[in-house]
């Protein structure tokens, strides 16, 4: 029975790709409905700029209006100084700084070169200082990016070490549009493992091509024990569209669950809080569990079999 | 670099769940197709009553219409002594037999007690007889029946007992509605393998719940070779509305390419044949590699990093 970790990024890395304005007081009644599920983790929100993602330009309100429960870690993106010192005016636990180990990627999605990251998220770490507030960095298409194609692991492991050097508490392994396969998750993951041993290690998949279960099981052989996750696999890819988003939570806890693993998680409430998404969003979910019910959902023997029980007992009777 | 067998059973288990009656010449140019692909077996239709399975009322027309190809074994679906002398008839290279390890699910979708289906499976092999025909007998619901919950391991290995004393050659344990989970698929898996290892084992999955790439790992780590799947995912599941069908086969075999089994498949032949399907069935299919490409297939560079790369060259001049 080994205890792993969830942390839930819905809010963040779900809604930020929805095209509908969730509405603050919605955001605060599902990350509080969120907070009595089981979860290590959840990340709230983003400190980016409000003209960036206007989908998260209430990160300061909905951060204020939760009810935080103890033991659950309430972490948000902070992308910069500016970011850092709105979110620790709210009171996070942990700030997850990212940046991408692949060139072409980072200067796409940040429009910096690497170094320009790697000097502004320097500063934000000095910003958050060795206070009650932990950094955690992810660390985007380590398995793989859709521009430049393979990534060396030598180069991963490069970066992971100069955040370390930061004193960085965790990092984070993501595989953002969904390149990484089973046998190459363990490798590296075993590699970060035993090369950091004191890092807080999290794996991060989207199921952009079906494999994210199976890469859970690549980490788990390498011994992680944390991941990240999206009720309802909320989390689009924009290189490719129709495919899935992030792994989808309910789904995972459920597999997990099932191999005896403890997640510590309650997956009646995480089913009921992944219900409400198509609500809020105004569309269906990639999740399947909610869809499928859980495997020991089971369902009523159909009328003709009864029939055929009573021919059955009466040809055995005669 | 492990030998893997590929199974294709789309045209089958994917075709009898459409409504629409996909034309023979279409399954027959389909098939086709298929067979330039690197499959081991292709299950290209099942000799049920045309009344019962109207989707597939044309196997004949399509078993005589198909080129075979040498090395590629066709096998089809053979429910009874009627259905067995018309596939004989058609020249067959294997009939595949099904019943449910289940009694509530064999009820249901059979209308016949186990001992029943036994009774009639038997008569079956009798009539297929010693010759150059083989036998293998599917065996649904293995992993889990949606009406009576959990199986017992003892009582399939009970049934694969009776049909190896009937001299088959191989049993498929199929996970009928999608409720296997990693461990147990490999604790069964290895369960057969060492009491039946002189039978062709081969492990069929549905994606009902998202498990089934997940499941694969869990057989391969049990040493078994051969799976099947179906092409853009199709084939669905009534209990499950809305829920994924058949292991997608083009996502398997890309997975299962990337970690370097060896599946004699060729991916590129094998999308373009899924993506035929939509033309043929009228509706998407839930693959997912067809949508997001293939883990290489690399996207442009935007715009702006050009600029960004000149701005920076730039900088870095000056």
């Amino acid at each position: 029975m080994k205890r792993l970790f969830m942390q839930e990024v819905a809010t963040r890395d779900g809604f930020q790709n929805e095209k509908t304005f969730i509405e603050t007081d919605d955001k605060i009644a599902l990350i509080d409905a969120l907070s009595e599920c089981g979860y290590a983790k959840i990340e709230v929100t983003s400190f980016t700029s409000p003209k960036a993602i206007p989908a998260l330009r209430d990160a300061e309100a909905v951060m204020a209006g939760i009810t935080r429960r103890p033991g659950v870690e309430y972490t948000v993106l902070v992308p910069n100084v500016r970011g850092a010192e709105r979110a620790l005016g709210c009171g996070i636990d942990e700030a997850n700084l990212v940046m991408s180990v692949s060139e072409p990627h980072n200067r796409s999605n940040l429009r910096m070169t690497r170094e320009q990251s790697f000097a502004q998220l320097t500063d934000v770490i000095g910003v958050i200082g060795q206070g009650p507030v932990a950094v955690n960095v992810s660390l985007s298409t380590v398995f793989g990016c859709p521009m430049q194609g393979e990534m060396s692991a030598d180069e991963v492991l490069a970066w992971i070490d100069r955040f370390a050097a930061l004193g960085v508490r965790g990092v984070t392994l993501c595989d953002t549009t969904g390149m990484a396969y089973p046998s190459q998750v363990q490798a590296l993951s075993r590699q970060v493992r035993e090369r950091f041993p004191h890092l807080q290690l999290t794996l991060h998949f989207h199921n952009t091509r079906g494999m994210a279960l199976a890469n859970t099981l690549g980490a788990l052989q390498a011994g992680v024990d944390r991941f990240d996750a999206s009720l309802g696999g909320l989390g689009g890819c924009p290189y490719a569209p129709g495919a899935s988003g992030n792994v989808c939570m309910e789904d995972l806890v459920h597999m997990l669950d099932l191999m005896g693993y403890q997640t510590g998680m309650d997956l009646e409430r995480v089913l009921a809080a992944s219900a409400r998404l198509p609500g809020l969003i105004g569309h269906d979910t990639p999740g399947q569990v909610l869809k499928a019910g859980r495997r020991l959902d089971l369902h009523p023997v159909p009328e003709h079999v009864h029939t055929l029980s009573k021919q059955v007992a009466n040809a055995e009777r005669g």
